[in-house]
């Protein structure tokens, strides 16, 4: 072992730097986690607000796997509490279950299915088949046809991405399923949970090791050069690490409008997606997360924009052009690993990067 | 301004360490705060638990003073909510007001006192003179003699202190004062707040400069030899410095005990002291800070002990000597600043440690 202050500089403290921050820390690696923002956890921060309700304070982030070794790993560092996320969309006013199920379709169409058969028809029936598949529109429309896609996805995805989905990858409307049954669950893995304390806790107990030094508030380009490491493991935009020498990679960013009410609960479910109207994607109620009891709830509006931090990569054929260059950068280089959604410009759930990170160390 | 990484290395991250972390840094200096736990705001460091009840993690930290100059000053960082402090003595399982006060001694006595020179009277008639006075026990007695000495002081400062008041600066029990009035407030001072969204948040806020790099779960050893700075302000205990070169400086440590108890309140008052009974000093319960609304109540139960965290120096001749040596070795160095609770030995308030790093800085 290296006889160096640090074996790794990671950049950033959200779930690729701090998963791999103490899988190396346990191996005896000296490591220091720098991190732009004051606090740990990565958008998947939550704190309790100042009405004393927990909120994400970086939009929702529900936990789900099927993993049961990234199940396993996080159990070291949090008790759970059962949660499963279900979501309505707001259409005209009224609410239908999401994803798209059973319900949904006999609810809007007035139809009275009571198998998965009659639907798989029914879907059959009003599909409009496209080959190949390009696009958001094309993997939607193929399966249930142009009245679903435009009253769930289009709008929706619209006012998400400030793109059509004929303009962006079959992976971002793809990733929704579209059901016969009547699950309302948004997700169906194996493992869905809540860290019980929150996942803020949850990161201090990943992070409380000897070998782990963490650094706040501060860029590590402030502190690179001053600093003597082995290796990096880079979890920033990719863009922003080469200076920008492409150009400037887009991400979508997000606005959260805070609101308090004094109300034990304000919607029936998490989230409401507005998928015809309001300027903002969805509201969600935080209290769903922790169970918490209070006589006044906490809910976000969440308004999708370019601006402002980093969200998600933008999965488009000129991204990924872009993205292809400084991926070339990145193989020139020794000594330096990007993970994670913002270096690698790739859409990954948490418990993805997660297991990621656990099959590199 | 020098060229180095940074102008001052601040060692510890709570009163002391982050006002002067702030003031140094609105004046263009570079400042690394180095803490060796995982979390900023010291023993003020206030966080939800488990059942969503604001706690304060290291013991009641009660905001009171009379500087305008320090409330003003913290008011950059906090809105506040009116708070004053009371607490309840449980003697043989009766509560009286502490301070020491006219509805104490005629709940006591069995006396109908309506004047504060009755009072004043009663005071003079059992004090029994001590000159000089030499320490904690002298100090009460000479005030209101032994029976309200041995009721409320004696025992009390044994569990805190594992010594005898005789054995303690009068300075410890000289600041609790003895009142003749029905004021039952714990501080009489002009000015007292909690911060309205808690002592953590605050300290955010405090911390918040761009030049403020915060460096947790190391201690400052570890870094100080791989790291530029020009100057050095050392908050943490005087004696670990230079590696108790004299021996171990005493500090009183607490262990606490947290309950949660499915009940609105607990107790009347915010601190009920146990003045001759129970191995704990004190039963705090902590949503008196807040006044948030919860179904469950969190208190925690004090008890004293040597080991562990230090809390509290032990202000006695033996010790006074020892903390001389390890002032006078302080004298000898230069760009190394000691001050705050630990670094210098000495029992400060909150407002007195801000005012002081307000004057220097």
């Amino acid at each position: 072992m290296s006889t160096r202050q640090y074996n790794y500089l990671i950049v950033g403290a959200g779930f690729a730097g701090s998963v791999a921050a103490e899988r190396l820390a346990s191996k005896g690696n000296k490591i220091l986690l720098v991190e732009k923002r004051n606090h740990i956890a990565g958008n998947a921060f939550d704190e309790y607000d100042e009405h004393g309700i927990l909120v994400h304070k970086y939009g929702p982030h529900i936990f789900h796997t099927n993993s049961k070794k990234v199940f396993e790993y996080l159990s070291q560092f949090t008790e759970w509490r059962k949660y499963e996320h279900r979501v309505l969309a707001n259409l005209d006013g009224e609410l239908y279950p999401i994803p798209i199920n059973r319900t949904t379709i006999n609810k809007l169409y007035n139809k009275n299915f009571t198998t998965e058969d009659e639907v798989k028809e029914y879907y059959e029936s009003v599909r409009e088949k496209r080959s190949p598949i390009l696009n958001s529109e094309d993997i939607i429309v193929n399966q249930v046809g142009v009245d679903l896609y435009e009253k769930f996805f289009k709008y929706y995805t619209k006012k998400q991405w400030e793109l059509d989905p004929s303009e962006l990858s079959s992976s971002v409307c793809g990733r929704i399923p579209i059901r016969t049954n009547t699950d309302d669950r948004y997700f169906t893995d194996q493992y869905q949970f809540m860290p019980k304390d929150g996942y803020t806790k949850m990161f201090e107990k990943i992070l409380a090791h000897p070998n782990i030094k963490i650094l706040l508030n501060t860029d590590y380009k402030e502190i690179i050069n001053k600093i003597e490491f082995d290796k990096i493991i880079y979890t920033g935009p990719i863009d922003s690490f080469f200076d920008y020498e492409f150009g400037k990679l887009p991400y979508r960013s997000l606005h959260f409008e805070w609101e308090n009410h004094k109300t034990e609960f304000y919607q029936k479910v998490t989230s409401v997606n507005f998928v015809n109207s309001e300027k903002y994607t969805r509201i969600t109620e935080h209290k769903y997360f922790s169970n918490q009891k209070s006589n006044t709830t906490t809910i976000t509006k969440e308004y999708p924009q370019m601006e402002g931090e980093p969200f998600y990569p933008i999965p488009n054929d000129e991204n990924s052009v872009l993205v292809t260059k400084y991926k070339s950068n990145v193989s020139k280089l020794n000594n330096v690993k990007f993970i994670g959604r913002l270096a690698e410009y790739k859409y990954y759930n948490m418990d993805q990067v997660i297991g990621r990170i656990l099959s590199l160390y």
